[in-house]
């Protein structure tokens, strides 16, 4: 099984950590591969980031399906170009916001998304409201980190990930935490072993990429992939500034 | 009062008669200015399209913004990149979906949006759940015809529209027509005669490409805009491919 | 064009200030007629006195229509029989209340309403869900002071209207703030004013009633009206005590 | 105990046949009086006549606090003034259309009402989302009777009830039949002996009149009656055209 | 008329005094008796212990209607076998959650439920949710006193439940005030004597064991019962364990 | 890894080939381990019968977790015990209804089950609302073949289920099919293989035993449970009956 993993962003700089967690929590036989955008932003935090992603992750992900992969991921909580990229591709196109909130509606009644910046609140409390599982959604917090800091010190955003999701338990009546930004692959250990140190040991964490993965195997052997009743593929017509797609 | 409609497409010969519509129908003392694209398919009829849309219509925004223009239109029932452009600018962005389906909403109790393709209703439908507004869609239904080809023989589509408006009122129980598509604009008046000489004369039928209109002239009257809190100005980063933004 | 304002109350002295807004407010060519009641409350601020206001609402309605005006305007924010007019007359019947809620759901994601008496907010509650909104509504807050007082001395109303705002979007997470009291008409200026002193510049200000004047407009010029599917007119019958209707 | 039906229309010629039906149905020791309005309509199937019964409804109940009634039931399913009564009065007011809808939720999944004229489809699925039920009715069906000719001739509307309520089981998957007018009080039994013949002996058919006044007799003992945070007291103020009141 | 209370425990030691409330609130001619489980535990604070107490709670139901009974009521706020003992039998089964829950929303807006214990908090909000009440729900709250200590010493329950009452009046905007534990029968009085005392005369408090028994007393009388179609009668098959049934 | 499938029924005869289908779809290292009831039903198709299987699905699951699985599956399309057995263990415990149903919202707008019986129809749409996803919910439909009859019979069914699959995609605008009984498991392919013959390539069919097993290895891989704060560990009291719980 081949797995791509599209990073919605150009690369400027070594490639960040929460990319290399995807590797190492592949199941055996699933290989996954890493790419990242010629044309887009540095990192996604707005609308309009995520605009600028979308046409170049169209490419890759018809790269990835040319290239023979079983699933493509869009590493990214907002889901960038998801309804897009599913009417282009057959293969399952997998995004971590849709996966991990309906995997935290699974697991618990109420959850709350903790992410890097304020100004993401209402961009995830609207894409839970689209997923339709706004009535299960806590709160959406954030720790006031860019996303670029974050990847730079990853350490330093256990503590304050820590207090947000303490924050959600108490007050907002979270019974489940979901990172809200993919930048944070890998820290859902250091987490959960604060909010049991804390005494909150009974709140899962979810990290949202790594469920996108595990969904996405799930999904492959399956055999199954998105309804193409909901989205079509689109009619061939005149493109003007996209050249190859 | 100065509107700029953005049609977020590139023209492929003369101008479509549906932009013509805004002109004569602006109010006196409003000037409106149609632009078109220079990179983005030639017609939206899906989100893959919607999506190589958006880049220039974020360009053509800031243009019109720093032109001096009071508001902008998004002049496609999908309001392709309505939030990422509401980000990037200050004055009002209207999307026509979103208005004539809360224009919808105030009129009647239930409405029908009659649209070109098939492949457009599950786009629309989750516009209408997006807009909060789903449960008072009866009914997303096509006429078949492809955008371009109903820009190029108008009258040709009356007919079909009429009888979807009529199967909409009497078997899906819509109190309310709403054309699914700006490049009906013009149309309404005559698919309104067409019912009330049918016997359906109580269904009131939305242009939502001159409701549009009619709401920019409204907000800017009211000095109001979107909240900047919903959509805040997007941070300063790098951004490959996207010379001027 | 021709609007007709019917003020749902008695006149007891002078014209309040806030329906002279409406004249002010006009574009130009439209030209606003305020009416008061006959029979009816001197205030509205329980569903108890909008019941007394309707019967004479209508009456004045259907001189409005008979008399050849374009639309009417309900001047309170409980939309005081917006069904039964709208049943009785084919010309437009706006609402402020709806008309706000629907505009602040279009700017942003969430609203609250700032009334005059906190035995309101069960009612503005009610309407928000009435008209499918309550998905959207943020909170209901209010400043203490009864609709008379506030229009005795509206400069005095500048202040709480603003600390209630700010506990809105602080507290309720508001983007959007809307006046819960026609009565507080030209008062949106200041308190936004107020906002962007304070702090807070991104949060828009409705007024409802200068919304619905707009909307009135809008909807003239669009040559349409409620559906008189769901607003179909009454049969006629027996009537005792309604002389005329 | 004693209940006063306010049936919320004049009266013109002899007291018709459903309000004999309360008496007849009330326990042991539970003393039901029946008021009729001096003003208002003849019947309602309007919000416009609904409008002008409400305030000599309101004149009826705070004569039957005033009188020492233990409660008050509005015999009509639109349940006209309900909040304004509520407002006014301390003693439990019962709407008919409000205790029959929730009474269905809880007796099975979806339910469907059948009332006499299609100009009342859109005011009852309105009343259906006002109560929150709006995801449990299955469909609002009409006999085309006016509610004066079905009093006048009771027998006549049992077979278009029965074959309404069959459709409303067939074709809308109703599990529960609610009649959607309180003239229809008494044919419940010979609806449901209809629908036994027929093969449908498992769909309970609800008079929504008699729900109403048993649930009067369960609010009274249980000493309860409505919330007046919800309801509260309006202040006392100028009223013209109102005496009395 | 005759009435079966299952208490859904097993006894041990005295008859509670909450089981006493049902016969002396029953009224003339209504005869009320209460059973108790041979298998099944000591009191119901999970769904585990509801599922230990759904078994044998049908065997008493089945008893119950075989014997005559006219309606059987379920004396747990958890409505535990609701649905399955339905499905067995042919008189009505009336649930105190659902009859309760259902009140609160007809004599109020917005409904808070004060239970035992916190780990019943999501028990109870997932009820709200699966009646469809759940946008009425102000709040679940605790007194965190189990049950069957409730039961030894009931004064003691009084203050604080009129703590928690008044938090959830303050605090979370309750009109209404639901118990969340059939043991607290007899209670309401008291708490709501406790709520005019500290100043808040506005807010109904409903015992949800009562309740249901005047609820059943207007169903029986009513002559309805729960629609079949809902709750079909089981195919008859092989069952191992359950003797019997 | 290991996963223990409760088959919540008593075994009659040899294993029916529904639950060989697990052992051959587990991923290499997964042992799956499929046991059977010494209690209950011989199988599940109503309410009642859930509940007489639940209490020794909850011993079977404490024997699992006991014995060292890393999770459970209930392999019943009604999810029997779901919430109490994840209030008695601490491994995942996975229902392929819910499973299947957030799959189907995950992959497609709107989806249909196809089950066994139409006396489960009433059931499925309640657990769909249960679980938050009705608005997604295109409808229910049956093939009106017995759970035991399916099992003996397997092909039999392949053609009722695609005629109701197909009156799904064309009758209810279903995107998505999901079957509404873990006995079809191994059906999906044939289905999706009609479907494709038939002129409907587009629509997923998901077998919902199969998914629950592929999210029971990805919940276990991303070592996550279920929420102890949404279904805390039930208190130790008195129980009778029910030996060794």
């Amino acid at each position: 099984m081949r797995i791509t993993v599209i990073a919605p962003v150009i690369l400027q700089g070594p490639r960040p950590p929460s990319v290399l967690a995807f590797a190492a929590a592949a199941r055996p036989g699933c290989q996954v591969e890493v790419v990242f955008l010629d044309r887009g932003p540095a990192s996604i935090e707005s609308e309009f980031e995520e605009a600028l992603a979308v046409p170049d992750t169209i490419v890759k992900a018809l790269a990835a399906e040319a290239g023979g992969s079983d699933a493509v991921i869009l590493d990214c909580m907002l889901d960038p170009g998801l309804e897009a990229v599913r009417e282009k591709v057959a293969i399952p196109v997998i995004g971590p916001g849709q996966t991990s909130m309906h995997l935290a509606a699974m697991l618990g009644d109420r959850f709350s998304i903790v992410t890097v910046l304020k100004s993401l609140v209402p961009l995830l409390r609207r894409r839970a409201r689209d997923y339709g599982l706004s009535a299960r959604l806590a709160s959406v917090r954030a720790i006031d980190v860019p996303v670029l800091d974050l990847e730079r010190n990853r350490d330093a955003s256990v503590h304050p990930l820590l207090e947000q999701a303490i924050l959600a338990i108490e007050h907002d009546e979270a019974d489940v935490i979901v990172f809200g930004c993919t930048g944070m692959a890998g820290l859902a250990e250091a987490v959960h072993n604060g909010l049991v140190h804390r005494g909150y040991p009974d709140a899962p964490v979810i990290d949202p990429g790594l469920a996108a993965l595990k969904h996405a195997e799930a999904v492959v052997d399956l055999r199954l992939t998105h309804s193409k009743r909901t989205y079509p593929l689109p009619p061939r017509k005149a493109l003007v500034g996209y050249p190859g797609m």
